[in-house]
């Protein structure tokens, strides 16, 4: 038997042995919302995951399960320290499971997305062995990268510090130059200068690409050249300390991501060697010390959008998470009689509640558009990093866009998945609260993502900077071709805006598109007339701006799905019924957005104030619609339950009897006795102690 | 020396220690923030306070600051167990310091208030108390209140079950009468009939009220008659355990709450006496076994009401909690250069965004509406309490209807608070992730609200269903006097709905009130339109009503925050920028109401397209008038270091340096020493252990 084979029975020997839940139980029910759909979930999830995926899966879980290591049972009870310790563990073993079962990259990766803790060696596999690779020179790449690969050194990878974050450009450190050592000197001026969370680096690396202000002698004093990278070994590689020119440790407890040692760093005049720049864009001359600008950079066409396009599908997996835990609780869970028929012999499944359905829903549906959205851009990059001849002029533009666009993109997608995980939780009323959702950890970690790899409300400037810049060429040169679909949106607003057409939303998938373009085009062309005709401040627009952004990622993530379920629906290979419920996922999608949006829609001027009235009951009818089909469409996205972790999202529906294991099995705090008389320090009782927990602090 | 002074010397003896962050630090930056604006913060304070709270808070937080045991430094790296531990601990020396300093109950709750972390007894001290002495009869109070004051037994309240929650009545828990013994006897006959989420009851309480549907002997089986609360005996008094016919334990860890100790409980035929039925209301009589019926309660005219004013006074001071912290944190950060002024020669305080003041000061401006809304509702229900003669027709009106649209606002004060925190955390940006917000406990604790005490989606129906009659009772008799105010704005839309009055927000702070009255009344007719005349089901109106019970709350804060800052301005202490800046608060508070909500009130008629389009310029000038008094706004609120724990939010600015000092001084991670290499299962160099932590799962 597996060690984690989900054992809920209660053998305790107590008479909770052997209580049921009440009839109907969660089985019985969840089997019965099965029984009401007929989509063929196998279908489904192969096209949405793919069947290599889907395989992957189960092959790394099967190896996973066997190692009490991976067990998550009892680690919401840990304290920060064992979290760490736990993590290190887990590290090592995955390493070693992949040295037994010759597990390639993506294996790894699914192994570190079921296990669903961060380890202390993910800055290495990633940042770390990234940074090597690209920016060293021939040499130090032929040096280096063994040693990486084999985990002989452990890196970090070291830019953000304790005053300075997004702007790289600002960033104290200093890597000054010493003509006569030849070497660098590492030095942090003031506390805001020290290095600040840079995963790995804390308690694990013993190396770390530091990036500094490069510092050449001129004059009599230094001058800097910009951030550039150094490679630095950080701690001996016997006794593990760093040397006394270098402070390091982990800066303590966060929000999420418990068992990753977020570093602090300094230096101290520290000496590093000529070598240590990474060199393949820039350097020195170690013998006259003159210094030679990067190099363009090797194309990296396409390389951000790759990043993005992951992110956008692992937003994608988490609200499906989420989600899938609020489909299968709420469908089990009853609350009250319907009050306009109180003779119902049972209470109301509180999925059946349209204050419900509108919190859950629109994100079943949201899961779908991010999905499309994000193969589209993974498509796209495919593409040209094959080569594929078959790319023309209109895929280059919209992958040239998409480079710029895709900030909007990965702000709406992570803004969505981060804040639905607080939605679909609350919409789970009192265990909602408690540890047996499995969105406990979920939720601390991922609320990270709205902030790092750009700020959500920040990087949505460029792309409102580049469709303003768009509006601009498409009013001087009007004559011009459109190459892109956005010039085209823009061009078809710009040269119809006046004559206000009206699009009928109700009775066209494809004027729902319109819509969302005409839109976009209209929050773009007044952006523009802002700043390049009435010349407004850059900083009285931003909220404008990032309106802008959203409405042109909220258009992408439209057009996508749109084009995958309604006008390429005959490739689907699925039966009517499903393509329909496809069908009514998308329009619930939108006519969601334009509920929440609607008086821009109307202001746009090509939407009616009487269709926009119309929606909530669409909205109504397709929610009913779609509900039959909730477990299933949950159950297509194939979440096992050994990453769910959730007594409440379980595949079985057996809810409450997981709930009470956990409790009356599994809580570690149940094996104690305590002394409750205030007069009387001693908190165990029979222990006499008092002063344990005071020594913690 | 206490051993809370916030002592952030670095005394590590490396050469950190004298470093420091780079110029302007915070301390300075703050200084000059505090330099930029006259308002007079102790007034202020004391206006939003009163001087003997604010006495109270000094007083009992000089006491805390003296005890090892409230230090808040280290207690985020413990483990469950130790969290549950250290809340024992705590509460057994609030105890003793309320005996030893003749703490009354409000100094008692002020100190629970700044220690910030529940304590195991808190249920005894609130529900358990305030059932045995609501429901117990006379002679049942002599016997249990001296003990339950005293501390002799320690009580929960146990009515919640792992299946049933909001739905009271459908608890399954029975309590039958055996005539022959004169007994009842408790059973749980199935596992959802589990007592759950019951605090206090998982360690410590050894006795709890219990809530369990009366069932008597009837034509040979039993039937119900509702819950009813009996008083009993969970634990032995000396070793603390349970008997053999209760299984209680606790139900593991949670979002947050991690020092409570919330419950499962079940019983087996477990017997208690007679007297354990507490019958104030109703009762049984033991020789014959006949119920008498629930006298109806003598008057809790206001009870409620009371508890949804401490609801809302305490959820202003958690949303003023979270904007100190950012407001300072944002104060004293910078960000890029301006991009229409690249030649400053200091980057941009993030405060100084409009994207980010946007998602801040209506914040500040909401601590306050929260404030005059919840003292409002204090006031009248204290005149009430008093007999104050001076109570006309009008005060009783109004107070009986705010017992039942008090619901609204508990929904609508809870929701905002708790999504508050997490906006002013997300504005942080990375450090806004650390563990140095003081925000993540906060965080996890209050997400609890919008659910206990009513879930927020659910208890909107009352008021919605209140608002629909008062329409039906203003259309049935129109020429009725109105003695609501609510009966005032329903009349007046009814009589002039289809003039369609353009009411001039722009230009006078009474006609926003209007507005807002006009929308709401706008809204409830449409509802009862809907239900009284369509017939629409319940359910598919749920979402409309939950609209109209948050338009009725925006209503009432907006009504409130205008008659205390404008109306009644003349009896305002303040100079007049003080007052001028209060007025720009309430005018920013509604009008980003107004722009988030605008096509609603443009639906609604009153409310002109041109003028709502001109809100977002007016939303800027505010911010821009507020921006220079954000730092003493907050200041005014008074939160004590202590109790905000916040590197990012310390009243004196010195945020790197605390920042760095919690983690390269305090952070126990830091004291050990990792073996990083994956082949060696070794976790601590070299103490040769790799069982220890797979010894903790």
């Amino acid at each position: 038997m597996s060690h984690l084979h989900k054992n809920i029975a209660n053998e305790t020997g107590d008479f909770t042995a052997k209580l049921k839940p009440v009839a109907p139980d969660g089985a019985v029910v969840i089997e019965n919302e099965r029984k009401r759909s007929i989509i063929n979930v196998k279908q489904l999830s192969e096209h949405l995951l793919t069947s290599q995926y889907l395989e992957r899966q189960r092959r790394v879980l099967d190896i996973l399960r066997q190692e009490k290591i991976f067990s998550k049972a009892t680690q919401a009870n840990l304290s920060r320290p064992d979290r760490y310790k736990l993590g290190l563990a887990r590290g090592k073993r995955m390493r070693q499971l992949q040295d037994l079962h010759g597990w390639n990259d993506d294996d790894f990766l699914m192994a570190e997305y079921l296990v669903d803790d961060i380890q202390p060696y993910h800055l290495h596999i990633s940042l770390f062995t990234a940074a090597v690779r690209e920016q060293a020179n021939d040499e130090q790449r032929a040096s280096w990268m063994p040693k990486i690969a084999a985990w002989e050194i452990i890196g970090a990878y070291a830019q953000t510090e304790l005053g300075h974050g997004s702007n790289v450009r600002g960033i104290e450190t200093e890597a000054r130059w010493d003509q006569s050592s030849k070497e660098f000197v590492l030095h942090s001026p003031t506390i805001t200068a020290s290095k600040w969370w840079n995963g790995t680096l804390g308690r694990t690396a013993n190396y770390a690409v530091v990036i500094a202000q490069l510092m050449l002698p001129e004059d009599g004093t230094y001058k800097s050249y910009g951030p550039h990278p150094f490679i630095v070994q950080i701690r001996d590689m016997k006794t593990h300390r760093p040397p006394d020119s270098i402070v390091v440790g982990d800066i303590g407890p966060k929000y999420g991501y418990a068992a990753m040692d977020n570093a602090y760093c300094l230096f101290n005049q520290h000496r590093i060697p000529f070598s240590a720049m990474l060199s393949r864009f820039s350097s020195i001359d170690p013998e006259t010390g003159i210094y030679t600008k990067p190099k363009s950079p090797s194309s990296v066409y396409g390389q951000l959008t790759r990043g993005r396009s992951v992110i956008v599908m692992h937003a994608r997996l988490i609200l499906a998470r989420a989600v899938t835990v609020a489909v299968r609780y709420l469908s089990v869970r009853r609350q009250f009689r319907d009050q306009d028929d109180p003779t119902q012999p049972l209470e109301t499944p509180v999925l059946d509640y349209t204050t419900v359905q509108i919190r859950i829903l629109p994100l079943l549906a949201t899961t779908f558009a991010l999905h499309y959205a994000g193969s589209h851009m993974k498509q796209l990059y495919e593409r040209t990093r094959k080569n594929d001849t078959t790319l023309d002029t209109v895929d280059h533009a919209a992958l040239s866009e998409l480079h710029v666009t895709s900030a909007g993109l990965k702000s709406l997608a992570t803004t969505l998945a981060a804040d639905s995980i607080e939605t679909c939780r609350r919409s789970m009323g009192g265990h909602g609260f408690g540890g047996g959702t499995g969105l406990v950890q979920l939720n601390a970690d991922y609320l990270s993502k709205p902030t790092v790899e750009g700020d959500n409300w920040m990087i949505t400037q460029q792309v409102a900077r580049y469709l303003i810049k768009k509006v601009k060429e498409c009013i001087q040169s009007p004559e011009s071709h459109a190459f892109s679909e956005t010039e085209e949106h823009v061009k078809a607003y710009l040269s119809a805006r006046l004559q206000k057409p009206r699009i009928d939303i109700l009775r066209s998938d494809q004027a729902i598109v319109h819509a969302f373009n005409w839109r976009m085009a209209h929050l773009a062309y007044k952006a523009y007339d802002a700043r390049e005709l009435q010349k407004k401040s850059w900083n009285s627009l931003l909220i404008e701006l990032h309106k802008l952004s959203t409405a042109y990622s909220q258009a992408m993530l439209v057009s996508n799905f749109y084009t995958a379920v309604v006008r390429q629906q005959g490739s689907l290979p699925f039966d009517t019924l499903t393509k329909s419920v496809l069908v009514d996922l998308f329009r619930l999608f939108v006519f969601n957005i334009m509920n929440s949006e609607a008086r821009e829609f109307q202001n746009s001027g090509a939407v009616s104030s009487e269709d926009l009235d119309e929606i909530p009951n669409k909205v109504l009818e397709l929610m009913a619609s779609i509900r039959p089909h909730a477990v299933r469409l949950v159950d297509a996205w194939s979440i096992p339950d050994y990453l769910l972790d959730s007594a409440l999202g379980r595949y079985d529906g057996r809810v409450y009897e997981d709930l009470f294991h956990r409790a009356h099995v599994v809580n570690p705090l149940n094996k104690l006795t305590f002394n409750p008389r205030y007069k009387e320090d001693e908190i165990v009782l029979g222990s006499g102690d008092a002063q344990h927990i005071l020594a913690k602090l």
